[in-house]
């Protein structure tokens, strides 16, 4: 049964790769888009191509930027002491919008995994180090994500830099705020018992 | 605070305007076609392209089609004798899906409302009840949205036909299937009550 033109089908596919988008949302947004007067769609498909076009990674960082270095290196209000890892560009904007940081970061564009064989040498793990390795840096903020992955690349690096007198931390695991003991996994009270702070 | 390269910002806002995807979703989406091959993140964009320069309205029954007439109007296996009259393309796709229908289809592109100011003279009705008032169609059902402006619609069609000798019928109302009694609202349990059938 073909229930939709060609080209239809088409943007649907192409909508349903993306994460979280299944079939049902797929041809909403395509019906939603076929709506559209043709200016607003012409710039949605502009965006796509010119995000493309005009962004790349930074070369220290790898953070994505319009601009080589990225706005964050180039900052000199920044912290040159402090570099905090993070697995994707993405984590630099979550850990941004904290206000909470000010120093520069390290995006590693993804995690050490055996089981996807994503080894060091596919990351940027190389530019880390000698980066960091420099007398400028005092602290490493490892805040790659709090699972297998991210804990296997965390203690890679602090391996890597043992002996080096750097500080190297990693992000505090425990109960998230707001949370009720009552639906918290067993692991999560577990963390946060053995991290638990004196007040 | 900047936190994303401006044309990351664009695409996000564009993405945002899409029905029921928020700022964090878009967001998401933003850095999954940011992660993609440049070539599948093209293929995204021509999809939106072409979709825009190759679907049109059927100059019969205004859904959308690659080919005039659509391939419904076309199909000679179709029932010639029935109408169903729905708001949106996506309601044939909908009805469609069903495979309960065998009959033509007329897409009205709308519905009457008179507090969004949209008359009959905004929808493709002229065309549908020149359409119906010919000797071939003996039945018009009407599949517009069973809200006000749905019934609204529908009650306009049905004056606009009256002494035509057509049947005109409107979907049925009542509790959807697998629904609970409990948790229906009096409106449809009334409307189920009244529409009630002998088994």
């Amino acid at each position: 049964m073909r229930l939709y033109p060609q080209s239809m089908t088409r943007l649907i596919e192409e909508l349903g790769k993306m994460p979280g988008i299944g079939q049902k949302t797929a041809e909403r947004l395509a019906n939603y888009i076929l709506r559209l007067p043709a200016e607003d769609a012409m710039a949605l498909a502009q965006a796509i191509q010119d995000l493309k076009k005009s962004v790349r990674n930074c070369s220290i960082c790898f953070n994505i930027t319009e601009t080589d270095p990225c706005h964050i290196c180039q900052d000199a209000n920044r912290d040159r002491t402090v570099v905090c890892v993070v697995e994707q560009p993405a984590d630099v904007i979550t850990i941004e919008k904290t206000g909470q940081y000010n120093g520069l970061y390290h995006v590693l564009l993804g995690h050490i995994s055996p089981l996807e064989s994503i080894d060091p040498e596919d990351l940027t793990m190389e530019k880390l180090l000698s980066r960091v390795k420099d007398g400028t840096v005092k602290e490493v903020i490892i805040a790659t994500n709090l699972n297998m992955e991210g804990d296997a690349t965390a203690l890679y690096i602090s391996k890597q830099l043992e002996g080096y007198e750097k500080k190297v931390t990693r992000l505090a695991r425990g109960m998230p705020s707001g949370g009720q003991l009552e639906y918290a996994s067993v692991a999560v009270i577990a963390d946060s018992l053995q991290g638990r702070r004196i007040i």
